[in-house]
C-alpha cells in the first residue's frame, strides 16, 4: 500500500442514484458535509472538537446532533426481536434490482446484484442475482427427489434426505451469468455496474460431490462421457456437462453461506459447476443423466450460444474467462472532491485463482499493481484495492485481471476483432468507467 | 476420505426439536420413510423407480406425490419479488433464540446461533448471535461519528463518509464470546450445540485498519501502549486493547458478509479484533483513546474475568483458545438407523490456522484425523467432515483441535484442574454427545 492517503483530504462519492442511499438524504448529507467541511476538521480541527470530551458530535454545525442520541440514553431492542435478521433501514435502498424491459415477462428475467454497494468477496444471500426462465418457486424439500440415471450400472432415485447424509464438501465459488455485460458487446452501455456486472455472485457452497452419487450409481466409464441436468421449474432447464467436469469439482449443493439455499437460488437443491456459466449450475435440480455424448438442449444449442462475425455460431462455450471490473468509483456515481479515493473492485477467472490485477487511472496508457484481499481462491471472486488521487483533470478507470493459468482480460476491441459486436454472451472486456472534470462517472468504451 | 458410506445405507438424523424441521413435520417424514425403505430402493430397487423415466417421484408410496407438480407445470415468482431475499418458507424453525432466563432482561442477554443446521464457515448474517448489553439500535449513519483521542498528536473525529473513503482491508474471522460454552464449567450442560456452543458465528469484515487511524492521528509510540474501545449505546461499553493488537489485524469495520453491519452487530461501525472474545468488538463504535496503561474498564475487570479456584479472578483473558465442537449428530438429535454418518463440526483457534482435528467416537480412547474443508484460515472457522459408521452400540463423540502454533484443545477435567469450576468465561474444553444405544444423542461431561 502506498500511502496516497496521507497527501490530503479524501475525496467523497455521491453515489448513483439507486445505490444505497437514496438522494434526498445524500442532498441533505452533501449541505451538511459542506458546513462541516468549511470548519476544516479533517486538517486539523479535530483537537477542537476532541476537546468536548465524550460529545463526539461537536462541532458539526448541526444543533440537533449536539443533544445525547436517544440509543445512548435509552434502552434498546431485545435480543431475538428478529429470529432471523434484516438489514438496517437505512440500507433499504441497496437491493437488487430488474432491468425493465430486458425481457417481455418479469418470471423469465433477471435482477441484478447491487455491487457498487458491496463489500469483500461473499454477496450478501439476499442480494444475490437471479436469473429465472419460468419463475421462482419455494419447492417442499420432503417431497423434492433427485434421479440419477442413463449409462449407469444402479439407477437411483435420492430424497434430500439420502443426499445430505452423504459426505459433504464446502467451498467458496463466484457464480457468472454468460450473459453478464452482455449490453457492452454494441455501444448499448448501461450506466451503472449493477447493470453492466451484477449478473455476479459468489458464496460458499455446501453439498456431495456429484462424483460421488456417480460412484455410487456406477458410471459406465468407457462410454459415459457426458452428464445431462435438467431442473424441476417449468422451463426444464437442461444443461450438458462433461464428465471431465462432472468428476472434478462439481458438487450438488444444498445450503449456500451457511444456510439450506434459498428459493430464488434453486431450493432445496442446485448443481454448483465451478468456473462455468450460471445457467449451468442448474436449480431446482431432479435429474442428471449419463450419456456417451452431449445432449444438444434447447438451452445449448439455441441460447446460451456465441454468435460470430461469419454469422455461425459457436456452441459449449462454457468457462467464464479471466475478468475483472472497479466497482467503486464506477458509473452514475460523482465525485465531490478532488483527492485520494480508494479505488476498488472485483476480479475472478473460471480457470482458477487470480493472480494479478493491474489498474489504470488513464484509459490504459499506464498501470499500476492493485493489491488483492485474503483469501485469494480458484474460482471465486478477489476483492481488489489500490490507491489514487484525483487532480481533477478528466480521467478513465480500467482494471485488468491475469489468473494463474496466464490468462490475461482482453480489451474490448481485442475482443470484438475476433467475437464481432452481435453477440450476447461471454465478453469479459476491459470496462472503462469515465470521470470528467465535473466529477461524473459514466460508462464508456475505450480502446 | 475412506468409503465407509459404501458399506451400506446412510443413516438418518430426526434434528432436536429446535433444528430447522418442525416436529410434526418430521414425524410425517419418518413414516413416509419407513414405507419408502420398505421398498429397499436404497439398495437396489432404483432401477425400478428409474424405469419410470421423468417421473422421478415413482415409488414412494405417496399418492399425492405421484402428481406431476405445480412447479413443474406453472410460473413460478417473478425476478426482485424480494428485492432482499429471504430463507425458504420450509427453514422457518431454524432461527436465534434465547435462553430464557438466562438473564432477567431480554435487552441485555444472548441470542444463540444454530450451529446444528449451519453448512460450511460462513454464518448466515441473518443468524449470526447476539449479545447486547443495553439492546440494540438501528443508528442513523449519516449522524454517527467516530473520535480518535489521547496519546495522539491530532486528534480527530471521523463521519462514516471520511472512514470509509480511506484505504479499506476484508478479511474472514470468527467471532465468539468470551461466555460460550460458559454453562459446561459446572456439570449443567445444556441440551444443545446451539445452547453450548452458539455464541459463535464467522463471516467476512470489511474496513478500515484501527493502525491506519492511529497512523492519521499519530499515535506517541513511546507512551501509547494501550487503545480503549467506546460504543455508542447506554451501555458505554469499554474495552482495553493492547497496541500490539490495535497496530497488528484490527478493523474498524462497516461491513460483514458483503453488506453494511446489520443493526443487532453493531451498525454503522463495530470493532474487529481477530482472535479475541467478542465483547472487544465494540459495536456503535464512537470512541478510541490511546492510553499508557489499561483502563480497567468495568466490563474489563468486574465483567469477563476468570473466577480461579483460590477465589482471586484473572482479568486480559482475552484470546479465544484453540476449540473445536461436532455440530452433527449433536445433542437433541436422535439416530433412527445404525450405518453410515457423515460427522461434522467446526475448530477455530485465536491464534491463528487449525492444523488439524481429531475425532473420536469412544469417548476418546481411539481418534481419527478428520478432513478440513478449504479454505483454512487464521481465526476463522474450519469446517471439519469425517465418516462414521454407527453399529447401534453406545457412543460418545468428541472432537479434538489443534493449531498451527501447537496448542491442543483440552478435556474438561484438564482444565477444570487449573481453573476450577465456578468460571463463566474461556471454557475451551472438547465437548462430549453420549449416542445411547436407542439413537439419542445427549450432552454428557466425559473424562
Amino acid at each position: 500500500m502506498t500511502s496516497l492517503w496521507r497527501s490530503g483530504m479524501p475525496g467523497r462519492i455521491r453515489p448513483a442514484p439507486e445505490n444505497h442511499l437514496a438522494a434526498d438524504t445524500l442532498d441533505e448529507a452533501m449541505k451538511a458535509r459542506r458546513r462541516f467541511m468549511g470548519k476544516a476538521l479533517w486538517m486539523g480541527a479535530g483537537a477542537a472538537a476532541a476537546a468536548g470530551g465524550a460529545r463526539a458530535d461537536i462541532g458539526q454545525g448541526d444543533p440537533a446532533i449536539l443533544e445525547l442520541p436517544e440509543h445512548t440514553r435509552g434502552l434498546g431492542q431485545p435480543v431475538a426481536a428478529r429470529a432471523y435478521g434484516l438489514p438496517s433501514q437505512w440500507e433499504k435502498n441497496l437491493q437488487r434490482r430488474e432491468s425493465p424491459g430486458l425481457t417481455r415477462v418479469a418470471a423469465a428475467s433477471v435482477s441484478f446484484t447491487p455491487l457498487q454497494g458491496l463489500f469483500g468477496i461473499i454477496t450478501p444471500t439476499g442480494l444475490h442475482f437471479e436469473r429465472h426462465h419460468q419463475g421462482w418457486w419455494d419447492i417442499d424439500p420432503s417431497r423434492h427427489r433427485l434421479m440419477v440415471h442413463g449409462l449407469v450400472r444402479e439407477p437411483r432415485v435420492f430424497t434430500m434426505d439420502d443426499l445430505m447424509r452423504l459426505p459433504s464438501a464446502s467451498r467458496i465459488h463466484f457464480i457468472e451469468c454468460g450473459a453478464n455485460t452482455g449490453m457492452e458487446w454494441g455501444n448499448v452501455a448501461v450506466p451503472t455496474v449493477q447493470y453492466s456486472h451484477g449478473m455476479l455472485s459468489c458464496g460458499e457452497f455446501t453439498g456431495v460431490p456429484l462424483a460421488t452419487l456417480l460412484d455410487i450409481c456406477g458410471i459406465d466409464r468407457a462410454k459415459g462421457g457426458f452428464v445431462l441436468a435438467e431442473g424441476a421449474d417449468g422451463s426444464s432447464m437442461t444443461r450438458t456437462i462433461s464428465m471431465q467436469a462432472a468428476l472434478d469439482d462439481v458438487l450438488v449443493a444444498w445450503a449456500m453461506n451457511g444456510e439450506m439455499l434459498r428459493p430464488e437460488n434453486g431450493y432445496p437443491l442446485r448443481l454448483v459447476v465451478p468456473g462455468v456459466q450460471g445457467v449451468s449450475w442448474v436449480k431446482y435440480l431432479r435429474r442428471i443423466e449419463v450419456g456417451d455424448q452431449p445432449f444438444h438442449t434447447k438451452d445449448e444449442t439455441v441460447h446460451y450460444i456465441d454468435l460470430m462475425p461469419d454469422g455461425r455460431h459457436r456452441q459449449f462455450t462454457s468457462i467464464q474467462e479471466v475478468k475483472s471490473v472497479v466497482t467503486s468509483p464506477s458509473g452514475g456515481q460523482l465525485l465531490m472532491d478532488r483527492g485520494y479515493y480508494n479505488v476498488t473492485g472485483l476480479a475472478w477467472s473460471g480457470r482458477g485463482r487470480i493472480r494479478r490485477v493491474d489498474v489504470s487511472a488513464d484509459g490504459g496508457r499506464n498501470w499500476r499493481t492493485a493489491r488483492l484481499e485474503q483469501p485469494v481462491l480458484p474460482k471465486a471472486l478477489t476483492r481488489f484495492n489500490i490507491d489514487w488521487t484525483w487532480d481533477g483533470s478528466p480521467a478513465v478507470l480500467q482494471s485488468r485481471a491475469a489468473d494463474e493459468t496466464g490468462h490475461v482480460q482482453p480489451k474490448i476491441n481485442q475482443l470484438r476483432a475476433v467475437r464481432g459486436t452481435r453477440s450476447i454472451y461471454h465478453n469479459n472486456a476491459i470496462q472503462s468507467w469515465k470521470v470528467a472534470a465535473s466529477g461524473e462517472v459514466a460508462n464508456v468504451q475505450v480502446w
